[in-house]
């Protein structure tokens, strides 16, 4: 047992994520769920993967980002949106600014990988680069906020953001018989917070656990010591995990997770092998820790319903580990 | 204007296709169309992706083979299937057999790459090794056959097996706007032949054509030529088109097919690319050969609705062009 330290205040409920989903619906898809024989006889539970990599954008990041973006008044909105980042989210928030037709200001790293500038660039957004430090990105982007006003959006540690990402878990497990666990990948918090929090609100006795990289294990050692701990040098293929925990998130998953798994970086290559070639998907490595956590025993799935988010498919096909 | 010069008896009409599909709707996956916005922009036409990298085996083989499976008498198919193939043809046999609890014998040659050797054992079937060329597999199965008095199952030059093939066009005629083109890769001639039955009998005013690498452009020289000029010596990354026309499909393709249409290799790596980073899903070089007629201007497809099977996805992670 424990005491959350953190304030309850604002976290989302059923409400606030079934709004959100109704806010979305019309600009996202509804992902396909897949299944595989041949996966399913090699862990001996029935595994559910929710294919976000088929999301609009490539990743599930674009369900936060449209949750708040639809929640803004017109004339705030009309200013822009603003966010430092330079994966998955930063795309989000682009192709929403471009389909509400405002402007997207996007802070990256000068170091950024060409494929990554390049789709943000494409969704029309306005990049401006800055010295590869969290520092860097977060002073020049509070001095484009303070400029023209643009509404700046966190990419994990906002409630918004929460119980837009939320709305994955909730499509699951509408769309699946009755799950008995729910295994989601965990860097900032966001997708695993809102994933706990739907199976909290929308379905009965289902364990959630977090899943991570043992080379990037924050948040395994944060839920283990009950204080956020954050990611220092942390090294892994599984790079949309490299974050460190959200505060809000923290809170979250203190409250309403079983636990968070770690895994190796050798189950990782091997569980994306397998569901690359087994289920004939693309998908980026972090979306791969799930099962290789499966593959690793840290988690008894024999006649199991496992459901599994698989986060996204934004990964460059010239540097790949096979 | 051509003379066919090949009989018509036996051609799967509008009723065996019907009744194949009956046949082998229960056994397999009802595969979903995909589109690209961004595919879209790129080639000015709309896009319907005919996705059987998701089927059964993860090739569309398996309708074909079920089809024929499902038709034989119960006596007959007791003794059991027989193919040579080292590629999703054999594996398609195999898992057929296996659903039907009989045995498969399956000659592949000695250099067949070990995955697909894997993956045929993996269904359960009886491998029999023979010297890589073609007198090789027919003679080792021909003596299988006399031997067990197993079924052979021809890959392609068969009409149960064309009528299989035709299934994954009938069924994207079904799910999709009215397709203005169809194209199908063509290596055998199963999938192209099949493709074009359906959209005659069950689609007005489709043009379809079949698309081939310059590297195996045996169907476009015996089209152009109106007479089977087989393969010699093929050079292709899409490893599923080697084959040569068989004589059966050549008759049906020579009649209701509009054109060949041929690309370059590194139009395929292109269009293979663009399909993996685009729709994020794992297809074999084979499938991405009508894209890159497409991307080489080979046809004319602004504003029009076009299918495209996606044949199959079957790919060694290991030996990627990118």
């Amino acid at each position: 047992m424990h005491m959350t330290i953190f304030s309850t205040e604002g976290i989302p409920g059923a409400a606030e994520i079934r709004s959100a989903h109704n806010r979305i619906a019309p600009f996202i898809h509804r992902t396909p769920v897949f299944t595989s024989t041949y996966l399913n006889g090699l862990t001996g539970a029935s595994l559910f993967f929710k294919a976000e990599n088929l999301q609009k954008i490539g990743a599930f990041k674009i369900r936060g980002a449209t949750n708040v973006v639809k929640s803004l008044p017109m004339d705030v909105l009309a200013k822009g949106l603003c966010t430092h980042s330079s994966g998955n989210h930063a795309q989000a928030v682009a192709f929403a600014a471009q389909q509400a037709q405002v402007p997207a200001y996007i802070v990256m790293p000068s170091n950024a990988p060409d494929v990554k500038k390049k789709a943000v660039a494409g969704y029309g957004a306005e990049i401006t680069f800055c010295e590869p430090t969290l520092a860097a990105r977060e002073a020049t982007a509070a001095e484009i906020v303070s400029r023209t006003g643009a509404t700046f959006i966190h990419p994990y540690d906002d409630y918004r953001i929460i119980a837009g990402q939320g709305t994955a878990a909730k499509e699951l497990l509408e769309d699946t018989p009755r799950l008995d666990i729910l295994l989601s990948p965990v860097g900032g918090g966001g997708l695993l917070a809102g994933t706990a929090l739907a199976a909290k609100h929308f379905a009965m006795g289902v364990a959630v656990y977090g899943c991570e990289p043992l080379g990037a294990d924050d948040a395994a050692r944060s839920f283990q010591e009950k204080r956020l701990i954050p990611s220092v040098q942390p090294k892994t293929i599984a790079d949309g995990l490299l974050t460190s925990l959200g505060e809000r998130n923290f809170g979250i998953i203190l409250d309403h997770v079983q636990g968070v798994l770690t895994c190796s970086e050798e189950s990782i290559v091997e569980a994306l092998r397998l569901i690359w070639e087994r289920m004939k998907i693309v998908v980026e490595p972090s979306c791969a820790v799930p099962l290789a956590c499966i593959l690793e025993d840290k988690i008894d799935v024999k006649g199991k319903h496992v459901g599994i988010i698989l986060s996204g498919g934004n990964v460059d096909l010239g540097k790949l580990p096979f």
